[in-house]
This record gives C-alpha cells, structure tokens and sequence, in this order.
C-alpha cells in the first residue's frame, strides 16, 4: 500500500518556482504530494535548456528565461496576473529582495532558501564588506521594518539558514528539560532570547558532517558536491561571517565589525571556504569544518541577542562548521591550489551515492552540559525511499521549503520573516517525517581537547569555548 | 617471451633486508631479478608477524623481530659474521646512522631511503629543532667528516630523498642546453653549484602529484596512502622544513635557523602536513603542495651552496610541495580535524588502484626560462607491467634502492655518500627502465599568477618566486 500523504491545504493561483536544479526538482514531488492546486497552473523558471527536457517529460510549464533586473518585473507580473499564488524562488543569481518586493505587491506569497543576490555580486564588487551575507541579509531586514505585515514572504527557508533555526529552538527546550528548567517554550522572541542566555549558552555551530560519496575518483577539474556548486563556491568565496557573541574575550586581527544594522555579526577578510574551524558532530566527533558565511549566523545572533548594537547584554556567538561531501573537499582543495575554478560542475545525485549521510545539526556550547548537538542524521538511502529526485542533503532543504510553504498558507499575513520568527513546532512537524533520525547528542568535547602536543598554537586556556580556540591554526 | 632483465653483478655474502613493508616488499623482486647473490643468504629482519606469510610462502628467511638500541648490535653481527654483504634498510623506527656505523664497521655495503631515528624520536621529545631532518642528516654528515671514506653507506636513496637529486641534474643539464650553454657535465660539486648559479636558479621544488586512487570511498578513521602511513604521519607531524636561498627577500615570522652545521635550511614552527604552498606539475598545473619536511630539502640546498654557512654567496632554496594522493589529503584532513592519528592504516595496493599516476619531479625556478619541471610520470598500471607487489609510488622508490645497490657495488670504497654526491647519469641509467616517462616540461607559472583577486595576501610582486608568495595563505 502506498504510503498516503497529508494534504496541507490548497494554494489557489499560479505557482511559480523560479530555478529548477538540484532543489527545484527535489521540491516539485513534495509541492505534488501536499498540497491541492491546478497543476495546470504550475511553471518553472529556468533558462537552463537542459532542465526543460525533464520538465516536458512531466507535464510542467516552462518558460525558459533568466530572470534579471530588467525582465523580473514583466516576466513574474505576467505569471501572477491573477494577484494570487506562490512564488518559490530556488534560483541562483536573482535578487530574492527584489522578487520578494514584487510578490508582496501583487499579492503572492513568497519563500526562498538564500537571500541571493543579482548575478555579478559575489565577484564583480572588490569591496568586501558589501559583498557579505550581512548586507543581503540587512537589506530584507531593512525592508521589513519599512514594509511591516502584509502578505507573507519567507526569507531563507531551506535547510540552512532554515531548518537549522527550528532545531536551534528544539535544542533549547531539550537542554531546559535536562537542567531541570522544564519545558515551557517561551512566547516570544525576547522570552527565547532570555532562555538561551538563562541556559548560558555561548555560541551555536551550525555543525554538519556530509558523508554522502560515490564509488569512483574525483575527476580532476571538476567540482563535485551535493548540492549546488555554483552557490557553494559563490558563497565559499565570500569572506567568512560570525555572529559575534558577547563571551568572547578576544578580536580577530583580520576581524571587521559593522556600522549600520543589527551589528550581530563581523566579517573576517579571507575567503569562508579555505578557513577552517574546529567543530563537532556525532558521526566524525572532533572535526575541522569550514566558516563558510551563511545568513543564519547572523540571523541566530541578532535573534538571540538581549540588548541591542554593537555592546548588547547578551549575544550568542554563532557560525557555520561545514564539512561537505569529501569530494567537496577535494575540489576546495583544488580549487584554491589552482587559482581558479573548475569548469566542470557535478551535484552527486542520489543513484550514483553508493554511502553516506548528511548529519546537520546545531551544536549549542558554553552552557552548564558543556555542548548539545541537535539535529538531521538522514542518510541517503533512507532519502531515497522518502521522495525522488534527490539526495539526503536535497530532502533537508526542501522538506524545509515544504515547511515553510505550510507556514505561509496558514499565515498569509505574517510579512516578512526569518525561519527564526516561526512557529518552529508547526514547521518541524510538517519537516520531520522527511528528515530521518532527528536526535540530541551531549558530548565533553571542547576545542582545547586534542590540540597538537608539537607546536604553539593562539588558544584561550581559560575560556574553552572561545572562537580564538575554534578558529584552526 | 619473457623480458630479459640486466644483471648488474655479484653480492658477495648475505643480504639482510630490514623492514618489509611497502617498499621491502617492492625490492625484493628487483634485488632478485638484477642481482646474482645466493638465495639462502637473503634474509628480512621485520617485527610484524604478517610479513612472516608471504616470506614462508617465497622460501625468504625471516628474523622476526624489532631491531632496537639494545638488540641491533646483536642481531646484525650474528647475520653478517662473514663480514660482508649488503644491509638494505627500508624499515621505519631504526636507526640509520647507527645502523649505518656497524655496517662499515663490519666491512658490509649498506643503503636506506630515509635518515630515520629509532623509535621515539618523532613524538617523545617536546624540543622542535631537536626533532628536524636538519639535525638527523647533520648527525650524519658528521659521521662522514669524523670517517672519512671506507665501506661505502648510500644515506636516503629512495624516489625522496634520492632520485629527485639525480633529476636535479639532468634538469641543469637541459635547462643549460636550452638556454645555449652546452651540456657538459661539471665533474665535481663545486661545478654543480656554480652551473645551478650561473643559470641563475632561485631554487627547487620537489613538486609531486600522486594521482592515484580506487575505486570506492575512503573509509572514515582510517588513514590511506600510497606508502609509509607511518612514515607519512611522522614526517607531516615534524616542523616544515626548507633549504633557504640567497635570494630570499624575506624571512618568515615563524622560521629558526640553526646555529650548527650546515645552516642550509630553516625550520618552521608548524607540521609540515598542515602547511600548503603553491607549486606545479604537469597534469594538474598550479596546484597546492604540502611543506613536508625531507632530507632532499636539505641535502640539495647545501650540495649547490656556493660559499657556506648561514650567508653564503649562492644557495638555492629547496623543499618539497608534496600533494599525496585524493584519499591522503582527506586523511590529513580527518586527522587534523580530529586532532588524534587514525588506528587503521593502509597502503593502497597496486591491484586495487583503478587510475592514476605519481608524476614526481624536481621544479627549478627563478632562472630566465622561468621554470622547468624534470621528473618520472610513472602510472599505476606501467608499474604493475614492469614490476611485481607495488605501486607506482612503490616502483619510484625501489628502483632508485636498486639503482643505489648498483652504484654502491660498482664504488664499494666510497664512504658515506648521499645522492647528490653520487654518478646521476649511472643511476638513472639503471632506474630509468621502471620509471615510466620522465619528462622535462616548461612552464610560464609562477606563484604570483591566479592569486584571489577578494583578499589582501602577503605577496611580494617584485619577487616573483619569493617563498613568501609560495607559501600559502
Ligand atoms: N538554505 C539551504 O539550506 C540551501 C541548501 C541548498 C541550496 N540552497 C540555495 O538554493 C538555490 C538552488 O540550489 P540548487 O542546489 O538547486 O542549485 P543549482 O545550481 O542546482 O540550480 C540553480 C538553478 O537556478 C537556475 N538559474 C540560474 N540563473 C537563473 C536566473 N537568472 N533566473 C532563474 N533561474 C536561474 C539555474 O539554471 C539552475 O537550474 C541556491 O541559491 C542555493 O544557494 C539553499
Ligand atoms: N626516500 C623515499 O622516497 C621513500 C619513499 C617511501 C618510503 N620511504 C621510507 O622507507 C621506509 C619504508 O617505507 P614503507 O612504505 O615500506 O613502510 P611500511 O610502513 O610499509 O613498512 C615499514 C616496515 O618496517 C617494519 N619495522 C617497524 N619497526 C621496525 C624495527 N624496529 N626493526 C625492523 N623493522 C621494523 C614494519 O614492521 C614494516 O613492515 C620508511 O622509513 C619510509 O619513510 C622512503
């Protein structure tokens, strides 16, 4: 008997996915599966030839275009005319601020994974603050308190930034419990932010282990990966980010703060992917990870913070511990070796994995059980029989997107928000069945354990948990 | 018809090989094939009682046992009573100065491929520069200025140190006929170092990519190479090492040099297998390289020194860039990450590599053709055609042991020699069959080209080959 799935509501009018790669085609079965519209009506945007081969095998209006600055506007006022509708933006290289802006003028809800920028801004600016997630990130921010209410747009609702957000709050009310605090979820987001600080909770590593591999070599120049490359090498160019929690006794040298904003995070002035940190997750235990900047360590930051500015009362620190597939990286590796990137791009796809699994989780550290890791231990085969079209690390972000999508419909009048403002209960019930073991892992590791007995290295002794000490030498 | 091999003549008295790891057990075939010497008086001192299998199955006597400080004297004397023969020493944990003294003591030929130390010496002591190769090759040069002459000992002939010294000169060679002046061998080493001055050589990388690999993913908590894994880790885990040239405009915040000795090179507070330069070979191009310290680094820069000590008139800077096979680098990855050494260990097999080549070369630089890469670009698959129970890594290695045995059979009186110091052009006359195609290839690149464009580095743009643009950021 075939599994029967919850059917979450109706979404009338068009729906239109804008991007359709490793993502957009591993969301289109769950969009089928749960929820009721006019299949007729549903359209990707995507100027890649190739997926529209796929699309014409399933039925799925395409129109094969490149959104840009000057066409957004016609393109997507054309699809929407109705004034109703989802707009589910899985793309690379389009302004989520600008379609999101759009959307909520017509009427249409809008979700994203990223707040991505129009094409050329990763590499064409040579200023790097401007090229920071902060920025993005502080202009939809800006943009909401400009614009408050009115039709929901969900900001960076994939796995991570996304997902990560909702288990940030599981992982509090799990430490709560097992420090005798109870279990009560706080109503808001003050109430939240005062927890995590009650619990003394210094930082959260957004800590992930890909194990995800296939039975053959790399190729030499090509980069290999589980999801998008293209985004992958986008952002692991970008310089590094940090929230930066108000424990820290110390400054990075090649540290910079922010002058305007939420001032939650800094910037570091070398590239996120070939800087390394010490992190944790239950499968490898001690690891080194990569501080590649993603939208949720400022968003966590900002959330959690009590006070505000640059000096508030209380901020936890928060980053990105990413250790991808290791064809990823091997094509770092090369990548930075050579000096130039690989033109040949490969998303492992969920055949061709023959083991592995996609561990993402949030580590919670500084607090009185020393460090919780809390999160998605899916593996690949067991993604497989949960949907088709992608692989472990596919299905956590678009079971998020499904999530999100949910949230929107039964809140069509939120504005816009980030994963964190969510009812994180409502979207991890809808997530869940997609995500394998979801579990909680208490672990005494610190980054002072196992250092090198040979060599000096810049640590903190007396503050275990301080990013001096994550940072790897 | 079967390929008639060369013979290349006679070894009196017994053989005893010590340590029948990856590259004893590589040796042995060609011991057996190029030598005459009666089989009965091979033997193979080596503790691991593993290696008793295949040696009871190919009727090789075994000693099984570790040879230590208290116990070498010993066991050797009684196996050498006849006062001659030939020690081949490919083990790891012995002493091969030691070892080396009673050989010519007893009048018996001796060979290694690495200076080593007895067990301990890597790990134990927390003093760096007392854990250099700077201080382990100086102990031997001592020996050999103390002890002039005599039974000839062959320190560090194996593929590196070893062989790459050989390349070392018919790149001068070459590099001098190209650039019109004639191809004349120096005769002695005073020529060498000015030949390598006069073509205005900054210095030399010993620029390795090792391609090799298998067909199914590197098993986590478990370190994989093509050679030594304990050698590997102890060598990665020592301070990076360099021979420091006279054109260097720079030093380096964490170098020490020595105040002893030859003062040829510089030690670095930082393990070797943790610190990537930019280097290039032939298939890859510009690629990184890791800073492992090597005997060679050392030998070649104080070989082509013109004048000594700390300032000399000429000397070229020299170190290895060393990028070790895909699942190597994930292994150090892991193992850095994780901050302890993995418990299992393992060779890749010939049989078992499914691509792949070891292209292992020497890079002189700084001169007016720029650069010039010289070296073997030996496959998997042409060494399992050319030779039994090893890899091409395996091959570059025993074949430059072969080609020492030759030499020192040829020169019995020689004394203590290093490669540099022996006939390169008989050497690899003998090697050349087992190393596939060696090739000299030039190239344009130099560590200035394909830097980040995003981030502040510390270069040198008026020195192009400057160790500060080769070591990474
Ligand atoms: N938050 C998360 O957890 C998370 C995880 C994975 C991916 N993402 C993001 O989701 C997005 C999609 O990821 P993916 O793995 O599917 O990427 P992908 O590279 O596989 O696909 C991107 C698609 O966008 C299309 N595209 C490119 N330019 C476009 C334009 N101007 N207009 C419309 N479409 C365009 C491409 O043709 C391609 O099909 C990326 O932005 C990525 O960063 C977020
Ligand atoms: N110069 C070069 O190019 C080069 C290249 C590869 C290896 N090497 C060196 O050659 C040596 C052997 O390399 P491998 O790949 O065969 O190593 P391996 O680890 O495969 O084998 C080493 C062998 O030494 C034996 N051994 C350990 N302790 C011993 C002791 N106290 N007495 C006698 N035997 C002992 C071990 O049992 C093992 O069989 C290493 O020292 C390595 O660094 C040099």
């Amino acid at each position: 008997m075939a599994p029967s799935h919850p059917v979450y509501g109706r979404i009338d009018g068009p729906i239109v996915m804008i991007g359709f790669g490793s993502i957009g085609k591993g969301t289109w079965p769950l969009i089928e599966r749960h929820f009721d519209y006019d299949a007729d009506k549903f359209t990707v945007i995507d100027p890649d030839p190739e997926v529209g081969h796929f699309l014409r095998q399933h039925k799925l209006n395409h129109r094969q275009v490149a959104l840009t600055p000057e066409n957004y506007r016609e393109v997507l006022t054309e699809l929407f005319a109705e004034g109703r509708g989802f707009c589910v933006n899985l793309s690379v290289d389009t302004s989520s601020l600008e379609i999101m802006k759009l959307c909520r003028e017509l009427g249409v809800l809008y979700i994203d994974t990223v707040a991505e920028p129009w094409k050329g801004f990763y590499f064409e600016t040579a200023d790097n603050p401007s090229r920071t997630n902060y920025r993005l990130r502080q202009a939809i921010r800006d943009e909401k308190a400009r614009s408050p209410g009115g039709t929901t747009a969900v900001s960076c609702c994939g796995a991570n930034p996304g997902m990560v957000s909702w288990f940030v709050k599981d992982a509090l009310l799990t430490l709560a419990r097992d420090t005798g605090r109870g279990e009560t979820a706080p109503a808001d987001r003050p109430g939240w932010a005062g927890l995590m600080r009650d619990l003394g909770v210094q930082g959260v590593h957004i800590a992930e282990r890909d194990t995800q591999a296939r039975a053959r070599p790399r190729p030499r120049g090509s980069f290999v990966n589980t999801w998008s490359v293209e985004g992958f090498i986008a952002e692991g160019f970008q310089p590094a980010e940090l929230g930066w929690g108000t424990h820290e006794p110390w400054f990075p040298e090649i540290g910079h703060r922010h002058e305007e904003g939420c001032q939650a995070s800094i910037w570091l002035d070398r590239p996120g992917a070939i800087t390394r940190v010490h992190s944790w997750c239950p499968t490898p235990g001690p690891q080194f990870g990569y501080l590649v900047t993603h939208n949720e360590a400022i968003s966590i930051s900002d959330y959690y913070t009590v006070g505000q500015g640059a000096e508030p009362e209380y901020r936890p620190t928060c980053h990105y511990a990413y250790h991808p597939c290791d064809d990823a990286v091997l094509s770092l590796h090369e990548m930075f070796g050579a000096g130039v990137q690989q033109q040949s791009h490969h998303i492992l796809s969920e055949d061709e994995i023959v083991e592995g699994i996609d561990e993402l989780g949030v580590l919670l550290y500084g607090h009185e059980k020393n460090a919780l890791w809390y999160g998605s231990r899916l593996s690949n085969a067991e993604a497989r029989d949960l949907a088709p079209y992608q692989n472990a690390t596919g299905l956590q972000v678009t079971s998020a997107v499904l999530a999100g999508m949910v949230w929107a419909l039964e809140n069509p009048q939120a504005g816009i928000v980030e994963t964190d403002e969510m009812d994180h209960a409502r979207c991890l019930e809808v997530q869940k069945p997609y995500l394998g073991p979801v579990e909680a892992h208490y672990t005494d590791w610190t980054p002072l354990k196992d250092r090198w007995a040979h060599f000096p290295e810049d640590i903190d002794e007396s503050e275990p948990w301080a990013f001096r000490n994550v940072l790897a030498t």
